[in-house]
């Protein structure tokens, strides 16, 4: 599994978009071109990338190119991001605190206020 | 969060490097560097790409800068691939099972074999 190439692939909207048309079934190059302002050979250089890097398995249908997703290379990308799980997760936590602190300070500002009034 | 920054970010093998890294602690410019055989304009350059998907926060510290990283745009990412996680799942599910009815053919050839002998 090549990392690079695998997150290299998601970096576009395009072929973001491909995957997401490819997980709710099998395309044609024709089907998956579109949905997307854009030439048929920007098309099929995006299919190489997706391609490269495993996620796209491509084969003749007749006189058309039925597309395939192979979602295993995404298991590799998604093991990679879950190392560092504990920190977004610290994070937010550490955010939400925050964000309780500053509207507990403010309720109090609020009766205080209420009560001078 | 900027999927197409944060996926391209992702997609260099230092700039990972730099991330794992940063995860055991804030560094300097010059400890980021050192693992790398590289150029300081080549790793300034990684470290703008970082920065600009927001997972690198970097501070002046006296006559250094230190960086920290910020998870936090990981969880776009990973919320990204989650919505795949059933599909490669599938497909390991699938693998194993081709494995296990391929072992069983194996063992009952072998059996047969013994026997005939």
């Amino acid at each position: 599994m090549d990392l690079d190439a695998i997150f290299s692939a998601l970096s576009h909207p395009i072929r973001r978009a491909m995957l997401e048309q490819l997980a709710g079934g099998d395309a044609t190059v024709s089907e998956l071109a579109r949905p997307h302002g854009v030439s048929l050979p920007a098309i099929s250089r995006h299919l190489r990338v997706l391609e490269r890097a495993g996620l796209l398995k491509e084969e003749p249908d007749g006189r058309v190119r039925r597309c395939q997703i192979d979602a295993a290379p995404l298991s590799a990308a998604f093991g990679w991001l879950t190392r560092y799980r504990v920190l977004w997760e610290d994070r937010f936590a550490r955010l939400a605190e925050h964000l309780e602190e500053t509207r507990k300070k403010e309720r109090k500002e609020e009766r205080k206020h209420a009560h001078n009034r």
